[in-house]
């Protein structure tokens, strides 16, 4: 059975709270309860976290490696637009990354346009909500869908 | 029963053929074939168009709004970083749009990094392989997944 | 009697339908049908066409050179922005040409704040709405106004 | 019957003696004179005034406001690339500007091609050498032309 | 007891009138009213001025100098991004001076962003709305607040 | 009573030992103490810290909202120019922020001329030292100074 | 007996007619004719085209390969500075392709100094009017020259 | 006998008085008179003036043409790096400019390295302090120094 | 006896397992073992940290300062070209440090060119592979080498 | 007969051992030897030259001027990105210039797509091998090909 | 007696002979000999050279401190762009150097209007012809002109 | 025994005289000695030449590779920033090569920021002043130090 890490950048512990107009007003914990749901419908282990931490999510990373996970969806929040230590921890891992933003970064201030860390991922899912998780989900685990 | 409309963009005529390292060795027959057996399992009709005139891709978004389409899933290839015109037109109409594309353009030449369309999009998924029209297609069509 | 040629490019056919807010809700046949009024009042003939297609648009562009138009109104629509093929036609005909836009295109993105066509034409009006064709039929036909 | 102000900024005295293979030979009392006869036929009254003293012309739109003018024609000639202080000036007014230039700018030096009062104008009708002035007057002054 | 200068730019004059969405609905009179109060309680004289004409604002910051003044509050409007003439007055004088506006530039347009006149001055408050000019006040007047 | 919140970002630990010519000889803890003072005065509560930790400063943010404080002022410190992850956590709560700078970082090296900071913020006092900690407290809770 | 197909981009129909001063008098005519006679000495076949419609040349250079040409020569025109398209369709197949340009672009307006082709192309003759033709055609048919 | 205008831009009113470890101890007047005395020897007539304000500037540059001036020397002080409307109006005069600056401009800021003056002017003379003011008298005046 | 602090940035605590191609197979375990051993042959004591920690990273450069370390080594990792944090650090502290790169930074990605925390070191010692930590070492700690 | 200067720029002494990858296994002397043959049977005189000296290639650019040479072919190095003094020499002279470069530079790193050079030649050819020699000597000597 | 070298770059043989358009007709030789005529006549010593090698100029900068001069003039030709070397050599000698261009070179191409020898020089005399040696030999020589 | 070549570029011929406090006051004399010293302790044969003459320093690459060198140690000094055939002629050989600088260039001026030279040496030793070329010479000789 597949075991996927998921990691959850800056502020996204204030999902739903945090300008419900740009985010949706699901929580966190919502996305980690509908995650597990479809993590049992297809038949895989997930582990979910968020950290406002940037060295904690490079350890995470890191660990991931050590334990032999199969993949990683990763939300960077803001680190998404400029920590190469994030982008360098993931290209020192075997595993496959997808990165997901639940907003259109595309079509809001421009520093938000640049991802440093897409180059070393595998794709990126992005602007369709929450659901972009469980694209990304299906993507890293189903051989076809 | 929902109607989604895929546009794909010069040079997708080529697929399987064109860089394979890049692309893979799948043509556009099998995907087609392979969404349209997606599309009958959720319960849809799609309309599947390739072609490398720009002016027919903006064609096809006006009429598909006069033929009221559900959605659009459009991989406009190289147009994606210079065709204001496909742009406008996707602004124009009142469907939901999300944007494909095969390989991961982040990890490649700079000039595919920008995509002129992406800001009037709903989302995009990129860097999946052809699994990401399936994984657009679930998202247009299916409430939850 | 002076012959006077208006090409309108991408997405004007949906003029009126395509974001009032922006373009108003006059029909691109609106437009056509009161400018014909114009022309009939200060003794001219019009022809007026919109097109999608780059190419029908240089095409175009170089047959009123050989049918001895006495200038050309355009509106290139998004290809304003990238069309250096349209820019050159423009260039290799002896008639004189006026750039028209509809709205301020100085107060939206910044990707239309740039025209490629503006150099090789005489002049531009822009942001004054569609009375901009007739201001700009006013200034190739009549010697004063 | 509407009150509409006419204001030309610094070296527009000059014409007709600078530049003229530029500016035409035209001299800015001469274009005075032919609008003063267009404002006779379409009935309306026109205030016409040159200053080369930014505060002047920043005074002017200011004092139009109070005067109950209906709209504002400007030619800010060199200001307009860099007047912050009329871009803010028209911005704090009530009635319609338009922005007028009597060489086509995008045909000459780099300078001239970006305009900081453009944005908050209305439009702009630029490269129609004088006629530009009596185009900008209809726009303003005539529901329909 | 200290004597200090208040400088207002270009378009200050019609605070309260021009756009109070941004600015609010206090007059420049309701600003100097309220200051002159503050002067008397802190024990200090203030001289309020407003001009539209950078060489106004040159002229009184030099004489401030001959007159001896202890300090300079300025607002420069639009001034602040452009006018290297101001610059090198405030940096011709011995005397401190603040910069302060009133809107939170860094949240508006692109140009306003940055300011010539910051890098001669001790300090900017900005964004605090007209309490910005009182704190600017207390600053240069108390060694201690 | 108002509860504000200060924060201060890196290296400000060693504020009076770090190069006494740009930020001045007065420790974190003399600031700490005199705003007590003030508060007292203004008849206000703070709470005062400081952090080397960027996912620190962003749980300290969080915090706050939850636990209904009226309003925060930050010195971001060297994270004022890539702190994107303080900015969205800055404009994820409802209490609004003062940003202080204790130099004039205008007139410093050209990085620090841009805050990804400022424009999520009320507005900031710069370059007045220590004092502009005080002018922000009395900006956040007094209606009138 | 080798094949080679030789595309001309838009505006080029106009040659003779267009710009003489820059671009000669010959006509495209003329070149065709002139470039069979060289094909008939060197011994191959020439396929000899021009489009103003980029698509037409998209599909053309993807006939070439279905049809086993040997190699391209290509004179994009105005398609050189943007058609991302014609460089991807360039990359797509297996002949080699020459690029040619009968002005030097080099020294004529910045726009004309980058080619998104010349990449994906084997080389590039410029500036040697339409003896680059003949060149390019001996570059690719004559192992010695 | 030939008349040459010298006109000093804003601030240079404060020469001796400002910066003098830039600008040195002399005063404009002493340099007034120092050029008066070079002028009697090298048989010429000079009218040497001094403004903060830009339009006044302008309109001494327009006069001297009225007037018959044979040359102009002009230090436009902050002017040089953005007044459009002075290179304006030295381009539509038709009597010789030498733009001159006291301080080597290219070892200050950056803003001061470029000139919107120079390319209108004959030449410059520039970091020779007040000298450069002689020399420039030289350069317009003598046929052979 | 003098104390060398030497601190490595994020990632490197996957030295040997990550990117062998361009990082060696050596770990950072051999690292620390072998500068041991060279900080034995020269009589000096040497301290070794990672940290994915830009925060611990902070905190350990303070506390150098207190427990008077002789002189800093420090990889930053990905650090080097974002953490103002870190260089704030360095600048804030009396001892010298030395920049050390593993690989030679200038020839990988345009991201990894430019170092934030260069231009308050001494100096860098890069692309030397793990042999650059000695010789940063030797220059430290010996007069003469 | 014809005399034309060919002129090779720095390391292409090195042509054969340098990176053979790039350039190829010819050695200068085999392209001499080969552009010889090829004089003979075209019927010109040509002088073959190589030098890393910048300034011994701008003498060969005047003497050849001097002794009447009908044309240049030179490939400039690493020369063509920089060398503003070459660029000057060629520009200084009356015969034509033909650039030349073996490998294809607009497929190579950044700097190589930029010639200071080209704008002042007559036309250039490049990624042609050391064929593009023997076509530069073609379009140089004889009329018609 | 005051000893002044005068040093011309690359081209600057070809005085009078190349582009007389730009440069005039004089040669450098009537250039030497009305130098040398000053020279008398206001009693100093020149030596007078020009040489294409980049390195015989750094090299003649070098000697003429060890042979006391007191001063340099340089025209340092197309080198003026780019040479960092001569940059450097002026920096590291303590007599003061005069840079001097015959042309106008802020109204030409772009890349002449920056020199990166100007900051280390003492000032630039600029477009005023030959005589602008002149103006420099007598700025560098007399005391008052 | 291994033989390293160390080639020093323009101005260094000067070191000690030149500008002290960047580079100290030992000469080039002083530290070819003190290189033979350590050469001589280590066991290898070094050849120390200094030039300003960009030729000689590719000419003398391009030897050492045939003389079979073991390694170049490279201060380009000025050259560093533009000289491209110093870089091509770096590549073109097989021998290992160590760029030192004595100064920390990266705390200088923004032009000695960017080495051309950098990405295809070894490494580079920036800012330890001479002893950076012991350092280099111990790292391409010593296996272990």
């Amino acid at each position: 059975m597949k075991k996927i890490l998921i990691l959850n950048g800056p502020n996204l512990n204030r999902l739903g709270k945090r300008e419900p107009h740009i985010y949706g007003s699901e929580t966190l914990d919502d996305v980690k309860n509908s995650l597990e749901l479809l993590a049992n419908q297809i038949g895989c282990k997930i582990d979910f976290k968020q950290s406002n931490h940037e060295g904690d999510i490079v350890d995470s990373i890191h660990n991931a490696e050590d334990e032999e996970y199969d993949g990683l969806i990763i939300n960077p929040g803001a680190f998404t637009h400029y920590s190469y230590a994030i982008r360098d921890a993931i290209a020192s891992v075997s595993y496959p990354t997808v990165e997901v933003h639940i907003s259109n970064v595309h079509a809001r201030e421009l520093f938000r346009h640049h991802s440093v860390v897409s180059p070393v991922t595998v794709g990126q899912i992005v602007g369709l909500g929450t659901k972009g998780y469980k694209l990304a989900l299906l993507s890293l685990v189903k051989e076809d869908i």
